[in-house]
């Protein structure tokens, strides 16, 4: 397997093509899978905002308090939540599009100064759209993953994880295999597209030698079955940390 | 970035030497890492064992039944677990060695018929005795990661992750670094070691056509530094995860 940086590609302005973008940039190859950051393609979709007249309702107010935040921002996390998790010190929010995470996506980080940008709205759909794009521009058939970094229960620091998807599965299932000894592997999904995510992020980077691209050659994961990320997303009543965080209401 | 595997292992009997092995089966470059699945690890050290005159007491038989497990493996799992923060349907731990997993990491697949292998009691050590090993034999300075595979809140599927290390900061942080704006980062450590350990994992499998040793190349993640695992655990007091667990008490 071979991970790879996509270089010399100029700063995402809203409008910007993307699949064009990568395919005049780098030579792809069959089955190559393209991992894309989710910051460029919210930024390609204009999804860039400032806090100017967000009016924090009562809510936002009280975690603003507690959390030390500016009210407004806690206003605009909540605003783009399904559900909060957990509200103060970190607002730990489960977003619109079922993505759990620390405010509900919102990056300040790589945007000009008091801009903020914010999840592609349908991961997968921009996932999609690319994909199409770059596999008519290039030729060949390519998969996509949009990633995002998170943070984890018990463990420090981000790793990159999928939040959208393209002609891959998001899990690789071994039940039915059998292991070394002729025993049968009773439960294991791998979570592929976690870890094709977190190995792009290694070059990623998150500085100004940022690169949002990456792609990973040499895995056979290619399908050209539609797929969604929300088969990685584990359902409430399965989720023993959601219902422990909720019976917990550090809201 | 290359991700290759060493094939051609022997499969791991108690008392192997695991670095000789892989110098035998690979030929290695300065600034390797390499990265190790924790069975054949632990297999190497000899800890394998059976349920046998396993006496489970109380607590082991209450979520035996309420789990609808055998109560020797529950016995198991508790003694070799430092807490329990949820003990059933799942049993999710920290184990003695501060790495919180299912099942404290005891494993039945992978092992012959009726065994189990239980976790290297002391994973950075191991690490360290293999790193220090391989760079004998090889003559290259390397890095050592010893993997697990775990599941993660909200999340469905397993990804590798590191628990033991070797001359490899787990963590490389990004504060005081600017962004593509100039913008001072604030908040990014970024867990290398398991992104890493993802990556390593998507070539090693779990089945029968299992690969436990993994070579990346071409990180610049050398370090001469005495480092440990522990650096990537959250202190008790900042996890707001497991305080919650703490007092929803599934237990």
């Amino acid at each position: 397997m071979e991970v790879l940086t996509v270089d010399s590609l100029p700063l995402v302005q809203p409008g910007d093509n993307i699949a064009q973008m990568i395919c005049e940039n780098t030579v792809l190859e069959e089955g190559d899978i393209v991992v894309i950051a989710s910051t460029i393609v919210a930024k390609a979709e204009g999804r860039i905002f400032t806090l100017e007249n967000i009016v924090p309702g009562e809510l936002a107010l009280s975690l603003g308090k507690k959390g030390g935040r500016d009210p407004r921002l806690v206003q605009a996390v909540l605003d783009r939540s399904y559900e909060c998790l957990v509200g103060y010190p970190i607002m730990l929010m489960q977003s619109k599009s079922a993505h759990v995470c620390i405010n509900a996506g919102i990056d300040d980080s790589n945007v000009e100064d008091g801009k903020l940008v914010e999840l592609p709205e349908d991961p997968d759909a921009s996932a999609c759209r690319i994909g199409e794009e770059i596999e008519k521009l290039s030729g060949k058939n390519v998969s996509v993953i949009i990633t995002d970094t998170n943070g984890r229960a018990f463990r420090i620091g981000q790793t990159g994880v999928a939040i959208g998807v393209y002609h891959i599965k998001p899990l690789r299932d071994w039940k039915g295999t059998h292991d070394l000894f002729g025993m049968e592997l009773k439960i294991s999904e791998e979570a592929v597209v976690d870890e094709i995510a977190a190995a792009a992020n290694l070059l990623m980077g998150e500085g100004d030698g940022g690169c949002p691209v990456v792609i990973v050659r040499g895995l056979n994961f290619h399908t050209d079955q539609k797929v969604t990320i929300t088969d990685l997303y584990r359902p409430d009543d399965e989720d023993v940390v959601k219902k422990a965080l909720r019976s917990f209401k550090q809201v």
